[in-house]
């Protein structure tokens, strides 16, 4: 089925029938869980079918609280938890010369870069879709027109809760009991690694928190932003 | 003027229009001061006139976060805050019969009765008018229909805000740098007595952070619910 | 008994021991209970004697912890502990006048005075005897030779732990698993009022954890420095 | 000079003295820092010489304040921090296989050995000597007879503060004003990993912060227990 297709058959549709319908007709399928309140995926997901591929980055900056949130979610799920970690030399090199916090001078991109994205592109080389917590409301400036689902490269990626407000998944944790970050309790809404995270003030838009000294389209860890590209890049040079 | 032609005049009117009409028609006003966000109000006024009556309840429960607070405005706005502190009697009689935190048993209309109400009712006592921060969308069960002026007891109330939203309020504070409690970095929102107060989570409506194990419509200190009542009712006795 | 030889016959004595002694020989006499580790004297108490007198001083500024903990404390040892809480217009005199904070600039003497001394005395006021905590090794500046009975005005003050060290009292708490304020969790040694405490470092003595910007002699809160002579002066007076 | 008589010479000299020795007669040296309170090494080795090599291991899993708190470091002596980060593979293997927190199950040893003792063997790989923040009395089960230098594998190891107490090397820091990890504001002593690193009680000992589910002879992170062995046997492979 052609992509513009699909995207008319789901745009419509509650998450759970996005997310079946993505487990469905993808076998080399996973859900990125980026360690935040998108564990309602998993939980949609597990609902619907056993045996489901599920891996998180690892960053090797994440909150103490996160660690700890990522093995409550494996225990609690019953799941195979495939964690992806940054490569030491690449690390080393940029920490070794620039220092722990250079993302506050020269922008986010390079820390992005060796801790997200290079591990990200490792864990989507075996596959043929994924599956996203993406939500329009959560940045304005970069997801206003974020479909269910696009290309990304050379891969389906499915955003199931595209449509829904942060207040509608944040209903759907406390109904459906899913476990979420201790940091919520405290100030925290959009959660990422611990030094480009912040609590944000009351009546602040949950972006507030994260990477508050750059501007709002660069908002982006480089993830769904530049992936696209870059990877399609990297098969073409191939 | 009659109190319904009053409210016609005034209910579309920016809050400082507000505060404007009340401060230089009401000789014996002051605005309460509760320790949180409605500091907005203080910064209002002060721009105003110089002199303005401010008063506060330190019920003895406050956060440490708190009092730091209440001396940062005191200090920011240099007003002279007026501090009402509950009878030593009446706290030890009910704290040494039930415990420090009988309010989670059988209510916490006890508890404020003694640490609020009645400081309140000194303060009051010697006024005809008085300014409070209560907005409609911070309480949906209980002041869905608040004016922004009306008779309370013998007494006319202002709430130069009823009008305005939560996320509008922080607006203003964060444009005119108003000092705000530390706590709201904290995920707390609607700020009262430390053991009846907590941070939400995101999504929440900000009236769950208060008295949460009681319901909506109960969800008030006292002093706003049934203060008329009991005024009025101390008036007649006279 | 004179109170020389009563020192005598007690300073070797384990603090059971001298609490029995205590609590056999005075019958109007009461534990002091600061809210923090001294509990240890509750749990040594409440097992020699079913019903034991404790009070203790709610200034009005502790931490939310030490609230907690205090009514733990009550519940744990199913004992009745009497509150004493200051005077409601000497607290407002002076925080109107000088602010909330005003011991940082003018010495602790005048709040601590409102806040702990006078209520303190009326809790003397009916008793022969009193018990409490402190250690000589607490503050080597005014505690290096406090006896572990003496005279303090026209009552007995027994100090049952004057002997015992820090570590020793920590030792009791932990093997007889005696309630403790969780600030302990957090680098807190001495706990007082919330403005006047902080944690202290590694390798700190407990008393830097305690109006730290004043020096070392002058660091009692009156209760003890002061009160043996404002007491006999009080009753020379009548 | 053999290292009996070396031992001789320095183990009654004070720490500065040790560590002039060490950077004078070794080329290929490096400080150890492992992120704690022994940074007072690195404020005597650079005011000894300017050009001094330092090192650390990021885990991974350090708390957010320990790397504000490196960076701080690193800014403060303008050094170069060599920064060792664990080997991807290795730590993706356990992880997948065991989750984040296995070291809580079956010891911390597996844990500790890919993310600190593989990264510390590259570190000392290309150096003849080093020195460590080792003090006798931080584990009085492991490391009461610690000399100020020892041979480790092919490697001298000196500890310039083997004989200094806790209390002694917080003196001076705060003497020398020597920056600090804000743990330490919190009752944390010993800091290592975050899931392996709590504050401890008043009168506890350090090590009680640190695997405390273990008992006293396997609390060492398999840095200084077992690196000797593990070099000298890797090196008798070769």
């Amino acid at each position: 089925m052609e992509i513009e297709e699909l995207k008319r058959k789901l745009s419509g549709e509650e998450p759970q029938k996005i997310i079946e319908y993505a487990l469905n007709n993808y076998k080399k399928i996973a859900i990125s869980f980026s360690g935040a309140e998108d564990v309602a995926l998993i939980d949609m997901a597990t609902k619907i079918k056993g045996d489901v591929n599920i891996f998180t980055l690892d960053t090797g900056r994440l909150h103490p609280e996160t660690y700890e949130f990522l093995d409550r979610v494996r225990d609690h799920y019953n799941i195979n938890l495939k964690t992806y970690f940054p490569d030491a030399h690449a690390v080393e090199q940029m920490v070794n010369k620039k220092g722990l916090f250079s993302f506050y001078q020269d922008g986010h991109e390079e820390c992005c870069g060796i801790r997200k994205v290079e591990p990200l592109e490792r864990a989507l080389s075996s596959l043929d879709a994924w599956v996203t917590g993406q939500r329009r409301d959560s940045n304005p400036a970069s997801r206003a027109s974020l479909p269910v689902v696009q290309k990304s490269g050379r891969l389906i990626k499915f955003n199931p809760v595209a449509n829904w407000s942060l207040k509608r998944v944040w209903e759907y944790i406390r109904e459906n009991r899913v476990p979420y970050n201790e940091l919520h309790k405290r100030g925290f809404v959009s959660v990422g690694c611990a030094p480009c995270t912040r609590p944000i003030l009351p009546g602040q838009h949950e972006r507030e928190g994260r990477w508050w000294w750059e501007t709002g389209e660069r908002k982006e860890c480089g993830i769904h932003l530049t992936l696209a590209d870059s990877l399609s890049t990297t098969r073409k040079r191939k």
